[in-house]
C-alpha cells in the first residue's frame, strides 16, 4: 500500500479510535496477547526467514540474538501487552478545569495525539510493545521496523489486525511500512498531512537521520553518555558501589555509566578502591594525568573518550579542584540523559540538581534508575533527551496531547 | 556577530541564568519597562528609519501602521513588561513527588528550556514581548525579526542588553540576529547545538518556512480557520449573537470564526437572521446551494473557501442533515485551532467536545476567546495548534520544560 493512502487510513482510524472506551481497548490488546501466543508456530517460521537472512548476510552474533523470537521470547512479548492492558488508562482525564470571572468553565483534558510514526531497527519486540502502547491511548500507529525483521515485523502485525478485526475494532489502527527502502523512510518522515509525531527508536545514527529529515514534530529518544561525580565529602564505599552498578550491572544501556569526575580531595581515599573494582570487573579506564598518578595502566584520555557513550566495559574518568568544574564538565560532555553525584555535602547535592542540565539528575543513587518501570510508570516508550513534550522516561501520558473543553452560556468577547 | 558565536554564547549564558532568582529577573523586566520610557527619543528615531524605508518600498498601509511606534505604543509596551514581572514565575515548581518502593524520592521539577529562538515579522513589539516572556522563565532568545524592522528591533534589544547589565545580569541573554538574510534565517532554523526550540510568530507563510526547514523542535503556531456549528436545537439568538462576535469583532486574528456549519433542522429560523447580520455588517457570504437558496446575493462557495482563513469580512457556510456530517466537515477543514457548537442539546455537546480534533473546542461560545490572557494565563508567547508538548494558548509554562530530580541514600539497581 502507498504510503499516502496508509496514513489517510491511519487518520481516519485515529479519528473513530477517540470513541474507544477503556474495556473495549483492553479487550483488543488481551486479544493480541492470547492470539500471540496462539500463532507462535506462525510468529517463528516467519522469525526463521529473518534469522537465515540474517546469517545469510553474516550479521553479527549480537544483532542475530536481539532478532532471534523463541517461544520464551513470544511469552514474554503477550506478557508486556496484558501487563499495558492492567494498566489505567490515561486518555480522558481532565487535568484542570476553572471558572473564569465571565462564567466561562475551561478544562484542559488529556485526548491521543491521533497517528503516531515509529520508525525502529531490529529487535521485533517493539512492534508489539509500540503498537499496545499507542492503542491503549486511542492513537493509531504507523510502525516502519528495520528490513532484518521484516518477516517478523508482518507475522506480528498480522497477528495484531485479527484481533482487532475480531473484537470489530479497525484494523487500520496499526500499519506496517513494508517497504523498508530509504526513500520510503524519508517519505514517511514528512508526511505532515497524516501523522502527528514520529518517535524513532534505536541507535545514534537512526535518531539523527530521523531529526536531520523529518518535518514532522519527532521525539528525541536518547543516547546517554552519562556521567558520575564523586564529590569531596562523598561516602567512599557507597561510591564504589554505585559506579559498579551504574557502570557494570548492564553494559549496552543508555542509562549506563560512561565517565567518571572526581572530586581531587577525595580521590586518594576513593581511587585505589574504585580502580581495584573496574579491574576486578575488567572495566578498561581512560583518564586524565591525576588519573594515571594512581595506576599507570589506565590510558590517557581523548576529548573523544569524554564525549563516547562506550556501552562497553570501558569508563572514562577526570579528576577536578572543584564542584564548578565537575558541572562545567558535565554539562558540556554530557548527553542531558541521567547524571549522578555521590557527597554528603548538602549544599553541593543541592547545586548539582539545580544545575546540571540532563533529564534524570541523581543524588546518591545510580543512573541505572532512568528507566519508565523503575519510575512507576508500568511502561515506557523511551527516554527523551530533547526538552519539549517530554523529557526522561516516557509512559502512556507521553502519548497523549491535551485540548481545552470550554462551557458557555452565549459568552462573547467584549 | 557569527550566528554559531551567538549561539555558544546564548547557550552560556542560559546555564548561568539558571540560578537567577525570582526577585532579580522581576528588578531587570522592572529596568526595562524605565528604559524603554526613558529612552522613546532614541527608539522613535531608530523607528522612524524604517518607515521612511517601508514608504519607499511601498509597504502597503496596513503593513506600516503594524510597524509604526509612538509613544503611546512604547508606552504600552513597557505596561506589558510590567505584567510580565508582576506574574508568578514557574520556574523551580515541583509539580509532582513521590517516593518508590526502594526509598528513591523522585521529583519532576519545571526549569528552564535554554536557548529559545523566536523568528517573526515586522511587529517590533513582538522583540520586547518575546525577550520577556524568555527572561521571566529563564532563557535565554535569539531573536530574529522582519528586516522590515530591523532599526527599531536593534533600538530595543540595545535598551533591553543595556537594562540587562546595570543589575549585572549577562546581557548575553537576549541576542538579535542583525542579518536578516534568508541564508541567515535558514541556519538558525539548524544550530541544534545552541538552540533548544524554535518558535515562529507570524503568518502562514513564515510558519510554513520554518517546519520544513527547522532541525531543532519547533513550536507550531498557527492559523486558525476556525468554525462554529449551528446544531438542531441551538437558540437562535444566541447563535447570532455568537457568530456576529466570533466573525466581526475583530477580523485580522486567528481565533475569528471563518466558516459556519448549519443543521438543515433550524435553517429555515436561523439563516434569515444570520444573513441579516452578516448583511448589515457588510460581510460576504459564499455557501453551498442550501445556504444560497435563503439568499440568492450568496457567493457559491468552492472547497477553497471551506480551506481559507479569510482574516477579512467574508464568511463560508454550509447546512447539513447531521451533526456526523457536520463534525466530519469540520476535522476536514479546520486547521485545529478553536471550534464551537450552539446547542441545547447536551449529548450533542459532549459528541463535539469529544471528536472536534481542535486545541480549543467550545460549547455556546465565541472562538475569540482562545487567548492566553482570556484563559488566565497573564501572558501569551501564542496559540499552539500542533500536538506535542503545548497545544492552544501558551503562557509562561509552554516556556518550560521539566527534569526528573531523584533523592537517594545509596540505592543500585538490582
Amino acid at each position: 500500500m502507498e504510503l499516502e493512502q496508509m496514513g489517510k487510513l491511519a487518520k481516519e482510524a485515529a479519528r473513530r479510535m477517540i470513541k474507544l472506551s477503556q474495556p473495549e481497548k483492553n479487550v483488543c490488546l488481551t486479544a493480541v496477547a492470547k492470539n500471540l501466543i496462539d500463532e507462535t508456530d506462525a510468529i517463528l517460521e516467519a522469525n526463521r526467514k529473518d534469522i537465515e537472512n540474517g546469517e545469510k548476510n553474516n550479521m553479527p552474533p549480537a544483532l542475530l540474538d536481539r532478532l532471534r523470537l523463541t517461544e520464551e521470547r513470544i511469552n514474554a512479548i503477550a506478557d508486556g501487552v496484558r501487563q499495558i492492558a492492567a494498566l489505567d488508562d490515561p486518555i480522558g482525564e481532565v487535568i484542570s478545569m476553572k471558572e473564569r470571572p465571565n462564567g466561562l468553565l475551561i478544562g484542559k483534558k488529556r485526548v491521543p495525539i491521533g497517528v503516531i510514526g515509529i520508525i525502529y531497527e531490529s529487535r521485533p519486540n517493539v512492534t508489539v510493545d509500540a503498537f499496545s502502547l499507542c492503542f491503549k491511548t486511542s492513537n493509531a500507529v504507523i510502525l516502519r521496523g528495520g528490513s532484518d525483521a521484516i518477516n517478523s515485523n508482518m507475522a506480528l502485525v498480522s497477528v495484531i489486525k485479527k484481533s482487532l478485526e475480531e473484537n470489530n475494532v479497525t484494523k487500520d489502527a496499526v500499519f506496517l511500512v513494508e517497504d523498508t527502502s530509504r526513500e520510503t523512510a524519508n517519505h514517511m518522515m514528512q508526511l505532515n498531512n497524516y501523522i502527528d509525531v514520529l518517535i524513532p527508536r534505536g541507535g545514534a545514527g537512526l535518531i539523527k537521520t530521523v531529526v536531520q529529515n523529518a518535518t514532522i514534530p519527532v521525539i528525541e529518544t536518547g543516547t546517554g553518555n552519562c556521567h558520575i561525580y564523586i564529590d569531596a565529602s562523598a561516602d567512599v564505599d557507597m561510591a564504589v558501589s554505585i559506579v559498579e552498578n551504574a557502570k557494570l550491572q548492564r553494559l549496552g544501556v543508555c542509562n549506563a555509566c560512561e565517565s567518571l569526575v572526581i572530586h581531587k580531595d577525595i580521590a586518594g581515599d576513593v581511587m585505589p578502591e574504585l580502580l581495584a573494582m573496574l579491574k576486578e570487573n575488567e572495566c578498561e579506564v581512560r583518564g586524565d594525568e591525576l588519573v594515571r598518578a594512581f595506576d599507570n595502566e589506565v590510558i590517557p584520555a581523548s576529548v573523544e573518550d569524554y564525549e563516547t557513550e562506550y556501552l562497553d566495559k570501558i569508563i572514562s574518568a577526570r579528576i577536578v579542584d572543584t564542584i564548578d568544574q565537575a558541572i562545567e564538565h558535565i554539562n558540556k560532555y554530557s548527553t542531558g540523559h541521567s547524571e549522578a553525584i555521590i557527597t554528603k555535602d548538602y549544599d553541593n547535592a543541592q547545586r548539582f540538581l539545580n544545575e546540571i542540565d540532563s533529564a534524570a539528575v541523581y543524588v546518591n543513587a545510580s543512573t541505572r534508575f532512568t528507566d519508565g518501570f523503575e519510575f512507576g510508570f508500568g511502561a515506557e516508550i523511551g527516554i527523551s533527551t530533547q526538552k519539549l513534550h517530554a523529557r526522561g522516561p516516557m509512559g502512556l501520558e507521553a502519548l497523549t496531547t491535551t485540548k481545552y473543553v470550554i462551557y458557555g452560556n452565549g459568552q462573547v468577547r467584549p
